[in-house]
């Protein structure tokens, strides 16, 4: 058995189930066009590993981008006894076993080199790709693309385009920013109405694409209100040509763009993603991807204008802060546009994800909770991450659903099928939406 | 069976005794010239179920006071399925059975008229009001009575009056509070003194007529500080007349107001009921009763002062963010007249009451603990509400003393009996009181 | 059995094997000169039995200083039924049963007499202490000693010292504070230069009598920033002569000597305890020890400057909101030199010792996690607050890596070996060191 199914007898007969099930993924970082590992440096790349080795005792050169992948992985495995107690250790131990045959039950200096031969695949690249699709029953995984992305040489029912747009709220005073975006659409950016109409070239393009979210990562410190085009426009002058902001004009900058964003939502009818909580490179000297934390002191009261003005947008909202998750559950209990979206990240583990999940089993309507997305970088993640997800879920209906209230093993699995694959479906497929 | 016993022998076994015991109830919005429902659409009304439903996609409309009651009612039927794996619904489908021998185990479209015509009672209403009350075996349930409540018209022992004070605190400065007060009172409001005067009056009639507790909900950015009639004399003044205010004078007149009513609290030796965290009208276009949220941001540290001088008063603490329950565990550890009073509004579900119990279980003196309250506003509530606590609490009992400690079952039933009656009873007696 | 092993069959093999394992314990404020309790006054005159009956309505002056030991144990003896759900009163039942052959199970009026007697020790003091020490299996304590403790009279190997410097950062302005530094060091402190060479001579002396840490309690609104010593040569020099000083500079002493002792951890290369959260005296009518309480709103992300600029400082962190747990572990996920360090004061219940524990269990690597420590004041309380933790740990194997994982019994040892045993003793080995 690749797969620990749960050890309750009720929790593992809904597992069983939900493993046949195929995977809708409503978020990650897949590549599209290289979706699966070519090796194993690209699994053993994620950040989660290297991040964890290295706060284990690996110094970050270990894995650097210059060496060769072997090099990487064989330094790396050195470490991974260090970290053998967590989950994510558990999901590489998952793909290693599912996908590659791996006889061992734990990965070792000794065994490595034998899971690296596994695991190559650089000559076989697409039929690999085509093999871990299958395997995972994927049905759609949606991408996170970069707003000049070409958005093409790939099926966008399977990998389905979303507009991700931090650059564009937090970075415009960067200037590669607005040569990327005078680039990708054409149009001459040089104040607010151009920036303006270059968002909707890109909205424009995306959802014709066949793009069916739109999403951004928000700092604790973000709190959106209704910003007046009028206000903003001298502050969005100076930053499209990079001169100097104080930090109340950068502000304003960033409330502006992020709310024609939601306008632009609106109108095209997509969902807006929102992952709120990350600051940025907390930890600078740590490895790529690993350096990145959160104040917990954030409240989605600082979204109320928000979602009161775009009563027509639904936002799926991601926290990321493991004690935040109470709030997610009042602000969707109330708001209609309010999605409480997976677990994320930091909260993306199981202790954290059973306090949580029980919380919106209980008191979100079962037709506004998207269960679960893989964040995934590379396809093999897909699997082990959902089947965790599956094993929670299996536990807590087990207890609270079949257990707790008498329900029948087929009403657990009614609302296990909803949140996992209806309502991602249904709330990510643009519904109404006139284009 | 109505009731779900909980699935664990031990569990079950604490649960059936605690079933059989009457009800104390510190705290509600009942009516009680109309306790229980004279029909369904009183049922369906509370808040929960149009909120719910309303977030889950029912236009409020649907459930407008301007429509007949059946209509309301099949309605907001035509949405329960969607909102059917919460706890609010449980309790819904408990009235139904143990109320109205409903057969069904869903409310549906289909079934929704036979439930109507089983649950009405408008011919017969008073004996209903009975009915529901001996089947609840409540022994007394605490009211939540505006300031000008007449007060009249029913049993004070088992409709207990409880002194709320939101608008006065809060909504001095509208011309209905004062004028409200006035008439209340017979005073001639027109500054501190006199307002110090009318409240005084308030007090004193309320006591008479056999109140218990005085209570008031709080924003979490309100901190209580020892406020001077010196110096709040002119903000005072001003709010009673209507008079513009700074942010900061109207902070002054919340504050002496409030600080006053320790003061008669203090002198009536009347508990002081604490509802810490809502903030009102978060969501404006929300249906009635679904508009209020919170900013999790909040901390008992900001009434310490309060506590501190007021060491003679009971505070009986209600907190609404659900990550807030550990510091309402350690500041009942530490101070004397801080009370941690049941599971309130978005805490009160399975999830955050099982955590929130077993740490002041483990942690807060037995004889300090308010187990539970129904907030319900109509009779019917308070079994089905009660017995989701009640299952709550056999299973950490189970859990945590019997199996975890080996205590006998006697003795854990001793302690439930404790914070579900005799805590309550004791605390709420206003013990001490002179007059 | 004196102790209650858990109920289920894995935790109990689980545990039963912990129970006979040494104790090493990194934290603790016992007195090496008289470590075990004389009489049973300094067992229930620890803090929280006294605050505990305090909240439950025991007066103050019936736990005075003035009276003697066994009229004190009497009268709190009359109020330990109100706190006998609490854990710490486990704790104290434990003791009687381990080390006093107390044959009731409950601490009463009527029994508390034979109790006093049974563990009266006055006249057999160092036997006791090695009789505790060995029954305890005991390897190692570390102390909390004052920067002026004369740490002699003992063997630093068992009793390890510990230089704790609240005093030094917090309270530097007050006259004694100075007074003593001088006498302790022989260095004549007149401003920064001969500040920090006096802290030098604390560092030198502590570290040669066998210190392995260096500790602080910090209040919730510090934020360590890089102090220049350039900037706070006059706020420290007026600190020292007892000038007035503003708010800003009282912050910038703080600060610079804060800093300053981290520069020095590095130099000897001593792990910095850190203790985040308390606030001093917020109930100043309390007991002794039973006044201090926090303020949730804190973020570790205040201390990201001081953990990116000390990478070669490990800093073990201890935080006392029990909400603050979540943000503890994903900072010691990422930066390397953080370290989750037990489960401390508030958060040390069974409750919050199981949600942090599993959490940090799944997402912290297994090198890095400091199971628990005492925080004792008498040696008699490191054996039962240690089996709390080990029961919870065992329960929390039991259900996450054996059942949940398919792992075997011997490899959920072998963790709980390594964060109870073999991290702490590494972790606090000073690696590295030159001196």
């Amino acid at each position: 058995m690749p797969t620990t199914s749960p050890h309750d007898p009720k929790a593992r007969e809904l597992f069983d189930e939900m493993a046949r099930w195929p995977i809708f993924d409503p978020h990650s970082h897949i590549d599209p066009t290289r979706p699966a590992a070519r090796n194993f440096d690209e699994v053993l790349g994620y950040h989660y590993y290297t991040e964890l080795a290295h706060s284990a005792g690996m110094p970050a050169e270990l894995v650097s981008p210059n060496l060769d992948p072997e090099t990487r992985v064989r330094n790396l495995a050195g470490y991974l006894d260090r970290i053998d107690n967590t989950v994510q250790y558990s999901w590489l131990l998952e793909i290693a076993k599912t996908f590659h045959d791996f006889p061992h039950d734990r990965i070792t200096p000794q065994n490595i080199g034998e899971l690296y031969d596994r695991a190559q695949r650089s000559s076989s690249g697409e039929a690999w790709d085509r093999e871990v699709w299958k395997k995972s029953q994927l049905e759609a995984v949606f991408l996170t693309n970069e707003f000049d992305d070409p958005l093409e040489g790939w099926d966008p029912q399977k990998y389905v385009p979303c507009l991700r747009t931090d650059d564009l709220v937090l970075k415009l005073h960067e200037p590669t920013t607005v040569d990327r975006l005078r680039r990708a659409t054409n149009v001459d950016v040089q104040d607010y109405a151009t920036l303006r109409q270059a968002i909707g070239v890109l909205f424009e393009r995306f959802v014709k694409r066949g793009a069916r979210a739109c999403a951004i990562s928000l700092p604790p410190d973000f709190a959106p209100y209704r910003a007046t085009a009028k206000r903003a426009v001298t502050p969005v002058r100076r930053a499209i040509h990079q001169m100097d902001q104080r930090p109340d004009e950068h502000d304003e900058v960033r409330q502006v763009v992020f709310w024609t964003l939601a306008e632009f939502c609106a109108e095209f009818r997509l969902p807006f993603d929102l992952m709120i909580g990350p600051i940025r490179n907390v930890y600078p000297a740590g490895v790529a991807g690993g350096r990145d934390l959160f104040d917990r002191r954030v409240s989605l009261h600082g979204y109320r204008e928000l979602f009161n003005h775009f009563s027509g947008v639904t936002f799926p909202v991601s926290t990321l802060s493991p004690d935040a998750g109470g709030e997610l559950v009042a602000y969707s209990w109330i708001f209609p546009n309010v999605i409480p979206m997976g677990h994320w990240w930091y909260s993306n583990i199981p202790a954290y994800i059973a306090a949580d999940l029980r919380a919106r089993l209980q008191a979100v309507p079962k037709v506004k909770q998207v269960g679960y997305y893989s964040d995934a970088y590379k396809l093999e993640f897909v699997l082990p991450k959902f089947n965790m997800f599956r094993r929670v879920l299996a536990e807590t209906l087990a207890d609270d659903a079949v257990r707790g209230q008498g329900w029948s093993i087929d009403r657990a699995l009614e609302l296990a099928r909803l949140i996992l694959l209806e309502n991602p479906k249904r709330i990510f497929s643009r519904a109404g939406a006139a284009s």
